[in-house]
């Protein structure tokens, strides 16, 4: 007999942590819901063709493929040439990875049906192989919005505003939504005069916290970058002061570039635009340069609070041409992703899960003997159609072991109907929390509150 | 370019049908909550240590199983002796087969910190490679409830009275909840004397709706049974009238066997006890033999209305050693299942799902420029903030193509916010579905319901 065990990087999620995460699913639902998008729910597994080459490299190696039960493709499998082309005979499809692409292939299926834009939520598992380390699994949830087929910033401005309204309701405090975009970091590459370098320079940009800016005028030295480049890098660094003198120094160092002024004006909009009463306003952050192979537009990072230790909890960017890699052309989207398992982590430890989540069993009827267990069930009925979950212990036995089941299960409140209630017509309700016992009569029971 | 697809067997839920969906799910759900059963969620991959052996041959062949994207593996494959042993160097890991052998892993695993009885939910996707077929999908869900650690025959009525909630509660009238005992079947064939004949005897009687009377009486000939065998055989099949002239029945024809006595008083206890105030009571069926590889106690089946086509909507039954394939003996487990695809078809078949289901966004407010756009923004966050679902046109364009999206979307309410309603400090409400027009102070707006 082996020891049963799960699949290294995945997890179960018990009452206690389903109910939490539920809380967490449920409050960026009702938000995506209540800013009118939509919801979708794509299969699990995908075709090979519609996910290889999206993801990179990496991503094509980390994908969880289906291996075929086809005893034919095993014969053939043991004739190929190379691994790369046995796992392509053992498999055509894959798990998913993402949701953008299952997204985007979506759209391109159903673009005869859809009402542009089309304003889509979606909340459901991916699988990646990575070597599983604390906060990384192999099988975890995203949660995205998307809008597809609008130009429009508006869209911009109400997804930082769903980030806002979730992060506020979940009762976080101090986090912050970091935006940027991808139009001032091409131009800053454009204005120096070697867009070619833009990788470079990002990538080096963006280590500016760990490596500081000599660490950084070093890298950027060694690849190629000129004094005067570095210069101009080091005074786009530098940038500092209110949103508002932010995008006027960088209107003005960046005045070359067509481009950058096309972005700082995006920037300014979505952020600047007085649309949206923020409970906590955008920064303006120049070296956010997350998803710089896909972004087009503007590109948004959501930091947990300074006070833990967690980094990014959700992002999001516009991509000029989402639908473009399955063959429709020229549909631009844009949309944000909620980092779930690590808002878990942050509410936990902040201690800001309302009790209200672990809402299970109210009452407890104990059951001692049948003239007891058959009076308890009716009035368990009763609660039960009113709503409040209640139980009938599954056998008559002793009270004490009753009443630690009802101590183990958490739940608050017992009601005792023995040989005296019941010639009474009463129920003796005890609460577990306070410790008070009343006994109530049965129109007295079919009022209370628990 | 290809054109985009998904695996065979697959399907895509667009927003109608998540909504739809999620009403079946969300009734369940709530029922299950008010039982006092508790959430459980596991991973979709499990170690193929725990699924293989567990669902039979078919089984083993049906399931999914993930390929190892190790590089010695697939070295390794290649010198395999056959296509079986090949499989299982290439996969250790496979797909969420059901939702009860999971169940069962993670009690054992987490045996330490349970508290028994574990009366336990859980509603998530399942795959087998079955060919795809009408009504029959590779990815599907399950939405199980189970007790574990319990022998109390509570549990059955209770988990009855799920059944007949949860349907009454979606609306349904007319569907059938038939029970039977594992214990009554073995009996019949221990009273004939021949217990290893079980199987086979089932197998034709199951077969009595479709193949009548002479037929089962054949092919039980066939099967080495006697006349007077087959005599007992049709006393059993004959039993009628009502539930206790049935159990009177069965007590008499049956009473040689102690199983079947025992069977008959659990049979009795479940749809007899006075316990549950039934909707729709429970049905004798004696026929009824699902699960007969693993069922020990009550079998349960639930029917469709008669006035659909769709058989089976669920069904469940007692297993009095749950874990001891995981080498935790002697405990006993109940369960039942809800086939929320076949309950999804027939709703819409009987036009069952309420229209709420589909509510979505309820006002859409025009975009007739910046000034317009503005104030629209401003009241929209105050509808949103009420919880109810607004969106703003993402760009100023002609009233037609506004109204027309308004109308694709079902969007019921409009709010126009032209010139003469921006210097009027009002807004104009037009309901789309009585096609009625009303011109609105800002406070009124804000104690409007839509």
């Amino acid at each position: 007999m082996i020891k049963p065990s799960i699949p290294s990087g995945t997890r179960d999620f018990g009452p206690v942590v389903v109910r939490k995460r539920n809380y967490i699913f449920q409050t960026i639902r009702s938000t995506f819901e209540v800013y009118g998008f939509q919801p979708l729910e794509t299969p699990a597994m995908e075709n090979l063709s519609t996910l290889t080459g999206k993801y990179g490299e990496e991503g094509d190696k980390l994908m969880f493929r289906i291996l075929s039960n086809n005893d034919d493709k095993l014969a053939a499998a043991k004739a190929a040439a190379s691994n790369k082309e046995m796992s392509s005979i053992l498999s055509d499809k894959a798990l998913r990875y993402d949701l953008t692409i299952p997204f985007a292939r979506y759209v391109v299926m159903n673009q005869q049906e859809l009402t542009l834009p089309f304003k889509r939520y979606q909340m459901q598992p991916v699988w990646r192989g990575d070597r599983p380390q604390k906060g990384r699994y192999r099988e975890f949830y995203q949660c995205d919005a998307d809008v597809v087929g609008s130009n429009s910033l508006l869209n911009e401005v109400e997804l930082l505003l769903i980030y806002d309204t979730v992060l506020t309701r979940l009762g976080l405090q101090g986090y912050e939504l970091r935006v940027n975009n991808r139009k001032i970091l091409s131009g800053l590459a454009e204005v120096i005069g070697k867009q070619e370098l833009l990788t470079d320079i990002t990538i080096s940009i963006d280590k500016l916290d760990k490596i500081g800016a000599e660490g950084v005028r070093k890298e950027l030295a060694a690849r190629g970058l000129t004094d005067a480049d570095i210069t101009t890098i080091e005074q786009f660094l530098a940038i500092s002061g209110t949103s508002e003198e932010k995008l006027a120094q960088l209107k003005t160092l960046l005045a070359a570039s067509e481009t950058a002024q096309k972005g700082i004006e995006e920037l300014s909009f979505v952020i600047n635009s007085g649309y949206a009463p923020f409970n906590t306003a955008p920064i303006i952050d120049v070296t956010l340069a997350r998803g710089l192979n896909y972004y087009t537009g503007m590109i948004v990072e959501v930091k947990a609070p300074a006070t833990v230790k967690m980094g990014s909890i959700g992002g999001g960017g516009r991509y000029d041409d989402l639908t473009g890699m399955f063959g429709m052309k020229g549909t631009s989207g844009v949309g944000i992703s909620f980092g779930v398992d690590r808002i878990y982590d942050v509410l936990e430890e902040l201690k800001l899960f309302p009790e209200a989540t672990q809402q299970s069993t109210k009452v407890l009827f104990l059951n001692l003997g049948e003239a007891s267990a058959r009076a308890a069930f009716s009035y368990m009925m009763q609660l039960r159609a009113r709503g409040i979950a209640a139980e009938l212990f599954h056998e008559s036995a002793k009270m004490d072991k009753q009443m630690k089941y009802a101590d183990k299960r958490g739940i608050p409140y017992v009601v005792i109907l023995g040989e005296s209630e019941l010639q009474e017509n009463l129920l003796s309700v005890k609460n577990l929390v306070s410790g008070q016992q009343e006994k109530v009569s049965a129109a007295a029971f079919a009022e209370m509150t628990f």
